[in-house]
């Protein structure tokens, strides 16, 4: 904010109020305003202090919602923002707001995720007397991609939640079995074991299950669960998204129903050397281009070269994905401790069937730290 | 658009791609772009191409997306408007966009949601050669308040499967569960039945359950769902939101574990006349106002006026909650045919229990139409 002599900072997606606060919303409807000089102030709907307990800000204040006499939650708000305002003079100053995430992490409530659309620019344009607001994206995403020592310890638990996701998916995978039904049961392993694991209250799971020839196209952003049957020898991916407190895990694994081809399980070493040798080269200092890198030339060697056509990894944490650091041929900015990136190569062959295990772990000055340690099994 | 002088509408909001094209977007990234006069133009995702099946537009131009050589899908899809902005004149034109949604429905991937920020817009401007975006919000809410009789087709088997989790819900609740159990249940019965009914491909539920003292405050936009055990006796909301192939149902379900008390049948029964009270009025033509009066006052006169803070209902359909129609104490708007509206009748005593149910309807000339048929028992 220095840097960008930003006088005041205004945020209101669910990701932001977590980072600049410890609480993640429930309904959504929560705003943080972090001035350069002085206390942040949160402001939150009245019906959700039961689940601040993460809340590490001082200055909260409450607006009424979801009754009949709470009025309009926008106005509420903007009479908060101004006295705010008024009593800290920021008005007239340079205010900074979340102006290009094209992106973003829902809060709890993901059915109805909120944006910062223009009723709410003209909200902050009265309340801080100003003309126009400046886009503080670039700087929030930079100081979010390094992760404290409490984030890295909620973000433990989620993996530790995950997990649980993890395992009923090894559990639960086999022919006769519908995509739809593995994808259940893991999204409900993670909810019944995730609520209130080690005092994490809100938790959601988003299990994506392609089988068969299906599996080819796994490489898609958010490959789709259908109501396909698992037949003997078909492959399963399970692309696995879990928000535990607003902390997010993102993780894949490949399982085989019953028994795997030779083909497969070459390429399936092939993408586990893959991961060994991330795992040796993961640190400080390296450039993410070189570690994505090493996964190309291992699987390239094992004569998969044209078959994996996505990036290695991707910064997460406060969101599902992040963009930094990155794992990729064109980006050479240096790892810094503190990162979290996922690992995910992976191998897909058109018309036949497609793999992927994707690990996340903690950039540290020597070895990387995996949040995942749930077993990578095919069979 | 006409009115508004609007010469195309640009939409990439996937409840908007929805509504203009019969597609729902998987990952979120598709726009349609509408011109008042000739065809619209839909631009998707190469990978979608397989969950097209509902489309109904004829000029489909594709991207590539996920993959290394894919590159950024903005410039690509920014390439795709331009060039039909050349191809149909568009150029200059007056421009419509998403200006105000402050709510989104998410595409499938509800773990991470696409908004029109500032990048989209840029591009926006760029590609029709505009200097500003004009707010089409008013029109879209205005045109989409009535559903076409496809729409209602999608709608009624969205809440053929909502109700798999209704009946979860009766059969999973009883003492000894977790909150998260039945939630997890439900979600369950939803995500196994749902994926492939009657042609539906893309279906996720989210089911937020409150249990014992929890219920009083269950009047909350989004209850949440914790491990709490349900102790016999006790009361339990199940807060239910369903979504099939962009199509949404809201529903709401109290039950009790074992047994009711006294006070908490006669609240139930109040629940229940306001409910069969406002079906015999409810038709186009009414005020939305005189339709949640008439349900206020039942619940008054059976004691409760001070303990049903919210409104008796909400317009839904492309989204969880949509503005119009509005059973609200101040909406004096008229119910239209084809309109869609929950009913929602709840009563909360703090500190002891609430409960609520909540059905969805079609607003018709005469008798409405229920959409959902599930029963509504208390035991």
């Amino acid at each position: 904010m220095k840097r960008e002599e930003l006088d005041v900072l205004v945020c209101r997606l669910p990701e932001n109020v977590l980072y600049l606060s410890g609480y993640w919303p429930v309904s959504g409807m929560a705003v943080v305003v972090c001035p350069q000089a002085g206390q942040p102030v949160l402001l939150a709907a009245d019906m959700e202090q039961e689940y601040m307990g993460k809340n590490r800000l001082a200055d909260v204040r409450y607006f009424p919602w979801g009754t009949l006499s709470a009025g309009n939650p926008h106005d509420r708000i903007g009479r908060l923002l101004e006295h705010a305002a008024r009593q800290f003079d920021w008005r007239g100053k340079k205010i900074g707001c979340e102006g290009s995430f094209e992106t973003i992490a829902p809060a709890l409530n993901s059915a109805e995720p909120g944006m910062l659309s223009s009723p709410s620019r003209s909200l902050l344009l009265h309340a801080f007397a100003v003309r126009r607001l400046h886009d503080a994206t670039a700087i929030l995403y930079e100081a979010r991609r390094v992760k404290t020592e409490e984030d890295l310890k909620w973000l433990g638990i989620t993996h530790e939640i995950a997990a649980f996701g993890l395992q009923a998916f090894a559990e639960t995978l086999s022919p006769g079995k519908t995509e739809a039904e593995v994808a259940a049961a893991v999204e409900a392993a993670v909810s019944v074991h995730g609520h209130g694991y080690k005092g994490m209250q809100h938790v959601r799971a988003w299990a994506q299950v392609m089988s068969g020839e299906r599996t080819a196209g796994a490489y898609s952003p958010f490959p789709a669960t259908t109501h396909r049957t698992i037949r003997p020898g078909e492959l399963a991916v399970l692309e696995l998204a879990v928000v535990a407190d607003g902390y997010w895990a993102d993780l894949t694994r490949t399982r085989a129903a019953g028994y795997a081809t030779d083909a497969q399980r070459n390429a399936y070493e092939a993408i586990m050397q893959a991961h060994a040798a991330v795992k040796r080269a993961l640190r400080a200092g390296t450039a993410g281009s070189a570690i994505d890198s090493i996964a190309r030339r291992v699987i390239a060697e094992a004569g998969y070269g044209d078959s994996f056509p996505h990036m290695t990894g991707h910064g997460l944490g406060f969101k599902y994905h992040e963009p930094a650091p990155l794992l990729h041929p064109d980006c050479d900015a240096l790892l810094e401790p503190g990162m979290v990136t996922s690992i995910e190569p992976g191998i897909y062959i058109r018309g036949e069937w497609g793999m992927r295990v994707e690990e996340n772990a903690v950039i540290q000055a020597g070895d990387p730290l995996y949040l995942s340690a749930f077993p990578t099994d095919l069979l």
